[in-house]
């Protein structure tokens, strides 16, 4: 039963108060502290309690949402976090974990065993790895099984080839690339399961911080591909783990 | 046991000499009609048989490809076909069937049974329905059951709220929308299932053929989304039906 | 008192069961005709009727909407409507009205005084005028007095300065231009009343279809000043009605 | 009586010779400090006095163009001031106050009594807050009461129905969004006022420095809507008092 | 004297009251024909009669602004004008020449003799005579002697270099060219005189409409060169008339 | 002994009189034509007869043009030429012969022996025939060997591999592709032969007529590869014809 | 007489062998220098000594080329040169003066009398100043008369039309603008003159480092105008110069 | 014969078992060191050893590969390496060099003899030269001799004709410029041999950070032409090397 229905049964059960009603729509669903509102109902809207976007907020906005969600039970995740503020974060938060390459910040509180089904994350260049970390430790933290295939781009076609295998039993595959973003359209030529796009901004001149790889990925010729923003390892992770979870207990 | 392996084994065991071996490499997976390269092998890799575009083809390039995949008992699916040529081709092959509002011609030699779950075409207005229904009749071609959601744009959210429970439940959602293309972020924030946003060409001025709807899709604060290219409805189609399938057997 | 909160009392007092106050919310909000769905409770919340944007639509399907439009005694303001389809519009609605220049219809069901306080609309060059006129009868259509000063451009700065006391009486005004775009900046410096700044496609080379004009508006110098996208006369008509009733009973 | 018809009188009185009279065409109207031309006659001409756009100019230029400014008794608004600036500012002009999230330095020398009427200011996310923040101090600084609605994106709704009352009485709505940009197309299909959309350089990739959000607003399928530059607060203010203050004595 | 301080003058000499100077100001300076404001001034103000953009407007417009400045004894220079336009111009004013490839309508009730010094005309290209012919008429029709020198571009550099005299020696040089846009530099380095460059919409692919030749043209190392818009033949030839004839009598 | 120095040389020996040897310097290498200046030197600079871009030039002009060239006993090489166009010129010049999927006519006045090595041309889809076409014919009107090798793209990267030895014993290569552009990067990964880059114009949405498949070309994470305009053809096939040809006597 | 002219007459009277002819071509017209080769020459095939563009070049470098055409008693201007290499440049060439506003160095070996004639250098804003100040000292580093006009934007147009007289009686204008660029538009609309239109960098958002203000000045509707590259005040006053100096001994 | 075939005749010959070739074709031709695939097979595939990217990796990341590579006496090339991370590669690498302007580090462990015939490199400005450079190292440490012809840029053509004798007996020409980039088609005009472009980042203003170069080579006019990624000076030397043994031993 949803949660609307739950509480226009309780106006109907006089249960519940009309202005009661109105508040509780509001109060039971997210946390104002001022200069964010914390969506508490996320959890069980979306599956998945809130992400906290690092970048552009200070190390008291961001405690504060931590806190918020913590104190209700929930894992945290911080993504784009400067190692700078992580180590203020740290220091209130000794129980988080940072990852530098990919500037995540995790707080788990509940430990998860990971799939049986595993996600491949497949990188082009050594240069790309911080984005394809980001997509492997996001999945992670969402209890998924992953399995990276690193610097493996297609000017030496025979270094994905050599893990054909791992790449063709994956439930999903993320494929991560800079420069002219060619990887992931030999990827979806490869597999059957659904291949998530990750353009990097890896390169110079024309690449235009990733525009020439984002463009790429978006006309490949391969189905079964598609695309996240440029340098969106997190987006690619949590789209990875849904599809990665599909079967199990939603 | 790979297509590879089972040559090798076969060389292996003096079955298959190494000539031999590399034609058959070869021949055994595609056919070449001259213009075109015919890929065969596509079905057992990819799982699907090769979807032909039909743009920039002349009818008799089509006709060839089309006999050489029914040829061998595959369905058939042509997409960005447009009037002119589909009646041309009906003309040769009289059981396949044209949607002209999707441009898109099937051949259909066998019948499947629709899936149990289901995939939600959301598409924002009536101006979006050609590339909703691309998107619906790849999805529905092989095998899937659709619920479409039309007309439901942001600008007067109570349309799609209205529908919630259809969007809700489904596997898999298709969100398709041009001008400021805001609709996918909206949708991913009310579902727990992946959002494959379809930016169209929808708009004037400053939309520039619908990269003003791409680039905010791509931008999307929503978690579980991807996008594909403009009025790229096949191509979502195509991965909603992957991620719709998961489970049943491949 | 809202939609909402009386749907909500009617709940509580027990005279609506629940499942009907679902279907309420819904049926009482739009019409679903299949490819669209007229948002009736438009008016209500957004103090207008929907317009119809007529581009990309099917003359069968814009005579649906009009008819569910007018059927519930609504005013119907087609915009960006071709000729062709305009005429065979009006061999069904005889009643409705259609300019050519800005590619407007219209059917009033009811005729409005106008007010009182003026738009202005101020257009640069001769080229401009469809989108000019698309504004100003998007204004009349809504009760508003509209006074237009048109080829004024910043090139002969008299032609502009002849008309000063129009411009700087109006309660809001909506300034027009293509190529360089200069004309609203300028208005912006010489009156104290809001102006809502439309660019044009007019122009060649790299006026790229209006977008330097657009983005000499974005960058003004002049305060006050906002601007709609590339030839939308209807959207800043519209607002510039919103504006110039304000005070006005809402 | 107008300005140029008051000369024109006095030199037809014979109370102004010709030379005179040109020269006070000037001298009334602007003062010439040497690197800036101090434009005295806005605040007859647009009903506020001139802001000072801090960027790109050197304190002594600043303080002059202050002492200019504040010696004829006018407010002082300064707008895009580093920090650093504002502290050789303050130690001149201790008056005067520096609001750092918004970069907007104040000097306030009479004091107005707040409208009845009020704007708000919506934004998606915290890390849109200075440039909300900026739109928020400057409809202050003229004079208007405003009501922030801070962190309610479109990927929570219910975060931003929950103030649907705040929101719906306001006079004029500015929203704030940077990434997709969809907020505002949202807010306008909510609301009976004009919206005023601020696109925002907030995000990363593909979000191209605001550019995507730009984009979305102005194709945005909302009425009453229009937008101001990219991170431009205080464009979007100023507007919005404009717009507040219609009606009260001009 | 002045226009401005010979009204004042008549004001203060009370030979005229205010309302008519203030008439005057407005009555002497343009003609309104409704659609359009010829302005009238021009000639004075700028030296030259106002020039008619062809583009955009109607026939019947285009004939009332025509015989508003014929009326008055000004030359008209129609550009941009369609062959279509041009012929049924021709029927009403058939004393008017006009250009087919330049696409230039030209009426000249008198008659001027040519400068002894000349402006070079010369461009890249067969394909590019279109825009040449342009700034070669619409410096005839101010009276200058133009030297053309087409098909010169840089990849066979004797071609032009065949004609450096007709170039080195002329008192300003049109050079126009599409594709890389090379063409201006290179001239620049040889001549002394100013050197106007016109990017051309010929080419294809990455030359984005003359886009690539602009970019060229804006950053030529040459020196004493400035840029006009993408296939603005007319400016160029306006301006190289100005230049050509700074010492002759103004 | 370069043209210049035998001049000299002349004039030195008294055998050549100045003005003479000015004159001789420009007669001996054009012949202006009026529209153009038809390159004669071009043969001895470049090695090869001025090629015609046909796009953009009257059939008058072409004839004017092929007359010249061919009066000289040089072939005739006319590019970017329309049907509509050929057929007139055929008329005139029964002995050329135009090829209408690659937009080519071509008149040959000798006969060359084609070479030993080989050029192989591979193109990623069957609608970027056309481009790979006009590479092929370009190269077999210079005498050289082509091997094509069409419908191979990374999609079905087998179809590709089928002909690795053709493509790995030619001296050069030309790639062509349209949309993601991902072809040329993978096969620069497998030969030592430099790899000319097509991006050609098929796509749609963002692949905005060619720019993602030239961007990714450009940003090829493989060597020895560069880049030509895009659908650009010719260029593409003229190129590999002078590599092709290295060694031979020039 | 040229300078090819000379020489060929030199070989024709036997006073000069082929092969001081060729070195006394190479010689005579330029210095190598190593990292450069400064071109002796052009201040008689230009009219102007070289000028050096201070960015991306070395100390040292500079150095060389201030004393190669220092040497040759050459008047000396570098342009883009950083403070900090200026400092050290000052050191070894203590006669020289460094503009700080303007990042220009100049060393005067000569003195010349300014003209009477003038050029008018009118800018939009106090932020715009640095450009202005380059297109000053370049003008007046090559003998010009300059006046200033500045902070004299469209947003108060009375402060322009203030020194209409300077403005109008100048023989060239130069305007420079940053944001939306609309200055020039203005200017060229009330003069007889020339006008340079500059952009500028200044801005913010939307004005994506002057490309609105170049788009805006490319586009205007105003004659006898042209445009220099973003931030080019060098360009503009050396072309200003050139144009202000037609008329006097060349 | 090739390395597949001779693994398939070891299988065949029953030398080798199934499980032992598979891991034999990945052993062989890559060298997995965590965060990188070494490609060694690339020496026998592409002609030359695997080039080292630096930008982006690690010190580590940088040993391990020099490590790899130089193990297996292999030449190692590190492209884009800061000055900061080269110190720390020669403290442990003393056999490296590193090249500052071109940002180079070459360990080369054997000794080639230069070809015969020459590379030349041409370079339009001073500022020009570190990319100039780049492509002249890559060139010789693959055993070229390179010619250089720097700062001859189009702005004073006889600076480039002094050297016209070793640009026209190149083999292969590079061409590097930036600002409008007109070089490489000036260049192509004159000589027999291919010319690769290189557009530089050198410029200002609208060269958009070497677009406009770009842009210009990728149009040229001139024959024979090819373009690289801008500023990728490496990747044109390696290619001219490449076309230069053209004809050597492979």
């Amino acid at each position: 039963m949803s949660h609307l229905k739950k509480i226009l049964k309780s106006v109907a059960d006089g249960e519940l108060d009309i202005d009661s009603a109105m508040k509780q729509l509001r109060s039971g669903m997210y946390e104002d502290i001022g200069h964010s509102r914390v969506d508490h109902d996320r959890l069980e809207r979306n599956g998945k309690p809130e992400v906290v976007f690092g970048q552009g907020k200070t190390v008291p906005q961001l405690l504060d949402i931590m806190n918020s969600l913590a104190g209700r039970g929930q894992d945290v995740l911080v993504t784009r976090l400067s190692q700078e503020k992580a180590e203020k974060l740290l220091k209130e938060q000794p129980d988080a974990v940072y990852h530098e390459a990919a500037k995540i910040l995790t707080l788990k509180l509940s430990e998860k065993k990971s799939t049986d089904s595993w996600i491949a994350v497949v990188c082009a260049g050594t240069s790309d790895l911080p984005v394809a970390e980001e997509a492997r430790l996001t999945a992670e933290f969402y209890g998924n099984t992953v399995k990276p295939i690193y610097d493996a781009g297609v000017a030496g076609l025979h270094r994905l080839l050599a893990d054909l295998d791992t790449l063709q039993e994956a439930k999903v595959v993320v494929a991560v690339a800079g420069m002219e973003g060619a990887l992931p359209s030999v990827v979806a030529g490869l597999v059957k399961a659904p291949v998530i796009a990750v353009p990097t901004s890896v390169g110079y001149g024309a690449s235009f911080g990733g525009v020439a790889a984002l463009l790429a990925m978006l006309n490949s010729c391969g189905s079964g591909l598609s695309v996240v923003n440029i340098d969106n390892g997190f987006g690619a992770g949590y789209l990875a783990s849904m599809i990665n979870q599909i079967g199990l207990e939603d």
